[in-house]
């Protein structure tokens, strides 16, 4: 910490090679869309081809995935964290002509930072001007598809949720497919521009991309697309720096983070923001009371509107795409906390509510929602409303405070949407699996379809050191429910702050909940992968097992561990069974053999009708005997 | 290897020192039931007192946990592999007259080994002659519990699955406790060792308890009582020596493994389960065919009746607890795999089906069921009817091969039962979310509510690395749905043999989906450690915290990555969030604040009432007026 403060951190950052070098066995690829800016990012794995019992070759499809790493994983990309990513979405949000780029940062508190120069070494160095909508003007997505408009980012979206396959190879697939059990959404076969516009119009989705982010690769978050997952980093007052910060989030996202949540509530919050926005391909979430808090000296009584208002124009003008507003947590649900095994166990949730008890008046956050959605509509960030009441124990789960601020975060979202600013909802928290389903139920009824956004729900308490697992559970179930977005949860829940381990941890984790609920609820092409892998798995192409994988490096290094050599690698076996023991290979003779039998009795069936031929050739060729 | 083949293993063997080591801030402690020699081993976690506002402690109670880990665990304990463990069934199985010592083993492959000079070294030694029936006796649980007699087995599992609570003990709990969703379970309040009988008389439960494995601490398997969890352990030809198989075990039990299945296809079978079954507190279960499959080199077709039959009863005289077999595989099934993406991968399954297609005859154990019920009644061996035919892929899941099996295991169920042997089914697999229930009811309805026991099922394939947690998720939901047994993966399956680390990974995952099953249905109790937990983490009570978690060591390490020193586990914050900005902390003070309001109203009630009461008095003291 102390080295990197006098290091110039503008000059000397970097990003660890292992997070820039490409995904094992796979190309970047670009799908162009109708006009040449829109180049959406993918993976696309190569698998090798089935050799046959001849010994020829039959060809596989390589198999395109869904790609959250940006340019970092691109060894045609010049990555340099200092210069931060390229603006791919400036064009759009120019030629939509409803921005303009301000002088100077609107914010007091950004002002103050950036005259100080004793920040000097912690500060990004870029030329770019903070935008903000023009006078009047309302710069949402939502605002944009209410009057029918489809932005390129909906395009883009619509491209990249397809995995880039054409109609007719969507519907080739879901023959391949299971149905899925849906509980009412309405997911269409093919994700069209048209469609993302409509689910974003009627608030059933949501496209978080500030205008001073236009270095995202856009994303949506809604039922009817594939569950995203969302990764949280940040520093403490206790530990990590600014490098640490970007390299955890590069790390996020190269291994699946759809979103990150940047929780810093340690120093230099607004430097170390910056680095990570600049740097981000996906879309940033924020709580900004964590940093009002900090400004007051970390005294919630002393939090005022006016410095929260500072903290959001100051977050929105760096780019941050959605906020966490905890505007649920009203005076009178306080109380109810109180019988609780654990109280209020949200951070901004008990900020807010010691704030309401303090000054017995209602949660500012809430009587001053419509003036949130102005400044918010001004820069399209999106809320999260947050659910400061959320359960924090399985005993807590499901009750009074937590419900009555869930239909309390429907209110609000019905306020919102007024606006035109795009809204999902924050939920639980500690559920036990049969009281999930009501969680889903209750939000989806109460606010109106507005995409929910869960932590976990971890389905027991009793696991610390692996709540990434206990949540992961609620997590898959509640996707399958129809959870839009999954926050993840590391190994360090309830312990200590993640390193990069435990991202990892949390992120394959969540991809493997967030994978499972788009099988289960049969969501168009998700099988693709699978059938691949298990293809590739009973024809003992490991090296396409390993690639088609979520964690290509893991499968590999765990394979390695027992038969190390590159020979095994293709060898009819593995450790598990030795040699002359493999059910694989035993089950592919069973096919050979029932092949051979079939064609056994399609040679005796063409011999007999051979010999009825012959049979009826004798008897004179006619069809009719006389009796 | 090859220097453990040098020493003797019966003078040198040893387990580690980690495994013996007592768990992490708790008690080894024994319930005494009806008679001296039922002591019910159980943990006890200790709780350290809440520390009240005034500086005062309120005890909390000390917490029982159901304890798979036998005499390793106790302090007091004497453990020395080479002797194997006490054998605290012995006199149980004495009194009921109806065994007798043999003296010779019947398996003509046994005393093959026995005088085998060669491998002397690697003998486990003991006295211990091998137990049989006498003539005409059936000597399984089944068979007792059908004619009213509630064994001491019976007795020590109704003691295990109370917790050992009293009756009102444990309804004190329920109030405490989310009522589930037990799907039509009929699970009591409390379990009598009456219940324990009637559940094994109709075949819902069963106790694997073979009458030569008398040093196995009684358990059972049922849908009516806690969820459990199998580990398998076993050599392959590729790897692994009998010190390591031992050492897996009782790390295995260390951690909560129900039951360990030894599924060796190495060398030396015969003589590791000899040395597993000796040191093994819970019961063990085998795939008989893997050591047919050995005795014939390997060639499948080479299978016969005769070498299987030699076999079980091999296995039966050391003691082997329960039987994997595969006799639902049927000759008309095996082309219905054909088609499927990763045909049959179960070993057991392609082992018979491979049989069945050279001979073209149906599989020797369905045509030998009857002969395979008279050797498991003679030493109470339960039956785990194999899913030969189980899905190895998503795409494969529910099919038409798979359920053919299912309804085939449900009439050998009743033939099973005819004979009065206990038997439980086996299941999948890899299934979707969706489509797991399916299994569970389909179980149910053809297999007449016989205990199921499934590995997973995985509900995604694309997670090699991590499958532990793939299908953790479904074991969780199957559990839920009334699967009695869930046997684990660990992080290593479908890529190589599982070391220690994987063995701990795949048993705490498990153990997690157990106990989220548990709450989910409701079981009786479960709760209890889940609240204690959580009422120790609000109040800050760190080492409470991590001695009732799944896995102490674990969370104490990953808590002490960022707050190393003692005075942290103390604090009342931790590295999260720092010493200010405690969610946990802030919540403490609106519950302090909110009592103080809660005393402020009874006063002002107070007063309220007082002047109304002054008024009373003022007004003449009468109860009407005149208007």
């Amino acid at each position: 910490m102390s080295e990197s403060i006098v290091r110039k951190l503008s000059e000397s950052a970097t990003v660890d090679k292992l997070s820039t070098e490409p995904l094992s066995g796979s190309n970047k690829i670009y799908i162009e869309g109708s006009r040449p800016d829109i180049q959406v990012a993918m993976r696309e794995v190569i698998v090798t081809p089935t050799i046959l019992q001849d010994g020829t070759e039959e060809p596989n499809e390589p198999v395109r995935v869904y790609d959250t790493s940006g340019p970092y994983t691109d060894p045609k990309a010049d990555i340099d964290v200092r210069k931060g990513l390229f603006p791919l979405r400036n064009q759009w949000i120019e030629e939509r002509d409803d921005t303009a780029f301000l002088d100077r940062y609107t914010s007091t508190y950004t002002n103050m930072r950036d005259s100080n120069i004793a920040l000097e070494n912690l500060r990004f160095e870029h030329n770019l001007k903070p935008r903000k909508a023009k006078a009047g003007k309302n710069v949402s997505q939502l605002h944009y598809a209410r009057q029918g408009i489809i932005t390129p980012e909906m395009e883009y979206i619509a491209i990249r949720e397809n995995l880039a396959l054409s109609e007719a190879e969507m519907e080739a697939a879901m023959r391949d497919q299971h149905p899925g059990e849906n509980f009412g959404a309405s997911t269409p076969k093919y994700i069209t521009p048209e469609f993302v516009r409509s689910e974003v119009a009627c608030g059933r989705a949501v496209i978080p991309a500030n205008i001073n982010h236009p270095e995202i690769e856009p994303m949506i978050i809604g039922r009817n697309f594939h569950v995203k997952i969302n990764a949280n980093i940040g520093n403490s007052a206790v530990t990590s720096s600014i490098e640490e910060e970007v390299e955890k989030l590069v790390w996020s996202t190269r291994w699946g983070g759809d979103t990150v949540m940047d929780l810093s509530t340690g120093n230099n919050i607004h430097e170390t923001r910056e680095w990570i926005v600049r740097n981000s391909p996906v879309p940033i979430g924020t709580v900004p009371i964590y940093q009002a808090l900090e400004k007051v000296g970390g005294v919630a009584e002393d939090l005022t509107w006016e410095i929260f208002r500072d903290t959001l124009i100051e977050q929105a003008e760096q780019g941050v795409d959605y906020f966490t507003i905890h505007a649920g947590v009203l005076l009178r649900y306080v109380p109810m906390t109180a019988k609780r095994v654990t109280g209020i166990v949200s951070r901004g949730g008990s900020i807010m509510a010691k704030w309401c008890l303090a000054h017995h008046k209602e949660n500012f956050l809430y009587t001053h929602f419509e003036d949130i959605c102005e400044i918010l509509k001004a820069y399209d960030v999106t809320f999260s409303l947050g659910d400061g009441l959320r359960p924090g124990s399985v005993a807590d789960a499901n009750d009074e405070a937590q419900f009555s601020e869930l239909r309390t975060l429907g209110e609000l979202t019905k306020i919102a949407w007024k606006h035109d600013v795009q809204v999902f909802i924050e939920g639980p928290g500690h559920v036990p699996m049969h009281m999930i389903k009501e969680n889903m139920d209750e939000q989806l009824k109460h606010c109106h379809e507005a995409p929910f956004y869960t932590l976990g729900p971890l389905t027991t308490d009793i696991s610390p050191g692996y709540d990434h697992f206990s949540s992961g559970i609620g997590a898959a179930m509640i996707g399958w429910y129809g959870c839009a977005m999954l926050c993840y949860v590391t190994p360090k829940e309830h312990l200590g702050l993640p390193n990069r381990d435990d991202v990892k941890q949390g992120i394959i984790t969540y991809k493997i909940a967030a994978h499972a609920a788009d099988l289960a609820k049969g969501h168009p092409g998700t099988q693709i992968r699978d059938n691949a892998l298990s293809k590739a798995r009973f024809e003992f192409r490991w090296e396409d097992q390993f690639n088609l994988s979520l964690d290509p490096d893991t499968a590999r290094q765990f394979h390695d561990e027992t038969l190390p050599k590159d020979s095994a690698k293709v060898a009819h076996f593995c450790s598990m069974c030795g040699p002359k023991f493999c059910s694989m290979k035993i089950s592919q003779e069973v096919r050979d053999y029932a092949a051979q039998q079939e064609l056994d009795e399609a040679e005796a069936a063409k011999k007999g009708m051979e010999e009825m031929s012959d049979k009826f050739k004798e008897t004179g060729s006619e069809i009719y005997h006389e009796v």
